[in-house]
């Protein structure tokens, strides 16, 4: 293959991947990365834990360095912002200078969602996204006895974790009727009632409301939501979302989808020769219900890095798409998905033709005899009509997420209910009982499918 | 359905299984479940962790008492055992008395198999296969010092960690090459290693050997080995496996299988009229070859026992056979396998037309800067030629029989390499790493398929 210069804007998970993999792939090839941030290649999920302290150092966070992307022929560009994509001349301008392009990869990730609240621009109102808020929040934590946060969902919950665990009292305001708003809300709840029980006297969580206005002059000392609460706190995280980083590929013509990410093909091109979406920003489809949906998570950055490099270098690879799939663990409580809620399914049910259908089990994570076995809830959603598996979600104490994965692989072969009734798990007192908590699942939804 | 007997044999597992299920889908039958034990309906999975104190009273294995089913209109027979089956007047015979049925169930379970020991019948020398086993070696457990274990495979080893917990030194001698030997030998040597590291002052591990003698007068004091070891040790656990418990089938009639199991129909039919087998004592087939195999586990027995329960009640289920999922735990450590072996599979590919490719990698059960990660190894096995999977085993520290259970699904709707390659598994920094080890492991297999 002749030498060819491949652009990679993006530092964060699926840049570096397209970069590293590219080049291990044709180590002819030139392979320029820029990232408007200060380092490369890093892990923002792991951000909660380095606030918790269960990480020391927040360099463990990084998993290469821009030297060792040079010493193996990468040149990584820090703090270079890329302001315009000139497709017709296949050349980037990057701080002001032109560089040209045989293939450009966009992975600019995404940026949080900022909600409207009067007065937001204060100090010590924070958002997670990346090394440098980790380390302004870890600074501000140490002097810290409280902190409001909006929104409650995955980073939220491990970042309320975090500050619980260094004293710090935590009230969380919600917009929706339940946390965790994109489960089912019966799976918000037990959350909430969890935490709550386990954390009540640090913990407060406020929902159905919304933070109106921030109180403080240059810092931030409280907020007031629309029904009137007034909550004092010493600091604020905002955990409203993530929307995709778009305005770059808006900027020269690069189709954006439904989602308002960038549209990509299951080779991940856009619309535009020799332009390439990972990550973040990229659009991605829903293997469930095969529509388009957004999902920003380390795990299929990475693999659609891999995907783009295979590609980019003369390879046949497709990414066909997500699941969903998700897990967090707040203390010793899991909470896991994948597939999509029964919310999802009825929204979607005329579009896809499906009859939406699901039961919730309670049962223990090992054999019910084992001192350190505990309860685990199962939500399996089906289509009636076919029997197909559509998701599952658990939360509890006990291993919750090893029961959701077993639900992967079948989503992704379209398995239905009957066939996982007798699916040959591995079985031992200390790992499950003899009829697994999924089996359970399953039987109880078949009932309601035969019924 | 008009009222009818069914008569059941046999009380551990499969047995109860069907008396229960049978009556709560008709409870018009007549149902009579004998069993030459003293209990029935119990964990025999259960008895190394009564003999290691986790659970304190053995009473917690038993799932369900005599009391509890008589509640519910079963009669159960204990220390009864069936002499005969008369299949064409529809009897058996149970303690010299004559019993009809309509539908027979043959739930008889196994039997450990008992070495070639000369002086093998003295006190002191034990199996682990129902309630009384575990009684009684906790008895003599209160003022041993050292025991030889004969054999080194799921239950012996755990058994083994019962008695370092208790203070009492182990020898094992196993005939094979390697422990585990249904595993590959790789991995057997992994747990070896490991076992050995841990517990180096107090285990002692003999292989390639064979004890040809025991020593002792009325109680067992030692033992001889070929090789010319002579243990000492206050007590013996023989752990040599279990064959099928078929004495009874055989008597009338009833068609054995290769693998030594009664041979039964998909409905869990033997050949005789109404004549059914469950559990233990039944013939399994591998999912993955097609071949009868042998699988001795209670997750088995409990689906095999709802398939028959049904089938006896008017419905038509079918059970279509295992994939050899096993896992234990030795301490912290996992031990989990599904599908067959690399060896199996060299074993049987002329047959089945396969041609056996594997990979090993060791990785991270969670992201790497969790402090609490460890690194698991999972050995993937593959048929070169249509890439699907053919197994996989596990073993380390950390979280592996979450892996080997995402592999189950996949067998049994027979997946390839590459369609898991992207599969979306749950990722979250103390769950997993961004690209979890079944991947890497795929990502590997998957370019040793390509070449």
């Amino acid at each position: 293959m002749k030498n060819k210069r491949i652009i990679v804007i993006g530092g964060s998970t699926a840049g570096p991947k397209v970069a590293a993999k590219s080049k291990r792939m044709n180590p002819n090839s030139e392979i320029l990365l820029f990232t408007k941030g200060d380092v490369v290649s890093y892990s923002a999920c792991g951000l909660p834990y380095y606030l918790s302290g269960v990480i020391d150092d927040i360099k463990k966070l990084i998993i290469r360095t821009p030297e060792e992307f040079e010493k193996d022929g990468i040149q990584v560009f820090l703090n270079h912002t890329c302001t315009k994509i000139l497709p017709n001349s296949k050349e980037v301008i990057v701080n002001d200078k032109k560089y040209s392009y045989d293939d450009l990869v966009l992975a600019t990730g995404g940026v949080p969602v900022v909600p409207r609240i009067k007065n937001i621009k204060l100090e010590n109102v924070f958002y997670l996204r990346v090394l440098s808020d980790g380390v302004d929040i870890k600074r501000v934590m140490e002097k810290a006895k409280s902190v409001l946060i909006i929104g409650f969902g995955y980073i939220a919950l491990e970042a309320a974790e975090a500050f619980l665990k260094n004293n710090i009292k935590v009230t969380v305001v919600e917009n929706h009727p339940h946390i965790f708003s994109f489960l089912d809300r019966e799976i918000g709840d037990f959350i909430k009632d969890h935490v709550l029980l386990t954390q009540s006297n640090n913990l407060n969580i406020i929902t159905n409301d919304l933070v109106t206005e921030f109180l403080g002059d240059k810092k931030f000392m409280g907020a007031k939501t629309r029904n009137g609460h007034k909550i004092e706190a010493d600091f604020c995280l905002i955990c409203a979302g993530v929307r995709p980083n778009v305005s770059l590929a808006k900027g020269c013509g690069i189709d954006i989808g439904v989602t308002g990410a960038i549209k990509v093909d299951k080779k991940m091109r856009t619309n535009l020769p020799n332009i390439w979406a990972v990550g973040d920003c990229a659009e991605k489809h829903c293997l469930v219900t095969t529509l388009p949906t957004h999902a920003a998570l380390g795990s299929i950055a990475n693999k659609e890095g891999r995907c783009c490099a295979i590609n980019l270098n003369g390879g046949n690879e497709q990414f066909e798409g997500v699941l969903g799939s998700a897990v967090t663990k707040f203390f010793d409580y899991t909470v896991g998905v994948t597939g999509i809620t029964e919310h999802r399914a009825r929204e979607v049910a005329s579009k896809v033709n499906i009859e939406p259908i699901s039961t919730i089990v309670t049962k223990h994570d090992k054999a019910r005899y084992m001192p350190d076995s505990n309860p685990i809830k199962i939500k399996l959603t089906a289509d009636r009509r076919s029997g197909r598996i559509l998701g599952a979600q658990g939360v509890g104490l006990g291993d919750v997420d090893k029961r959701i994965n077993v639900i992967t692989s079948a989503l992704q072969k379209q398995m239905t209910v009957r066939e996982l009734l007798n699916l040959d798990l591995t079985y031992a007192p200390p790992t499950s009982g003899a009829i697994d908590p999924i089996l359970t699942a399953c039987y109880e939804l078949q009932k309601l499918i035969d019924a």
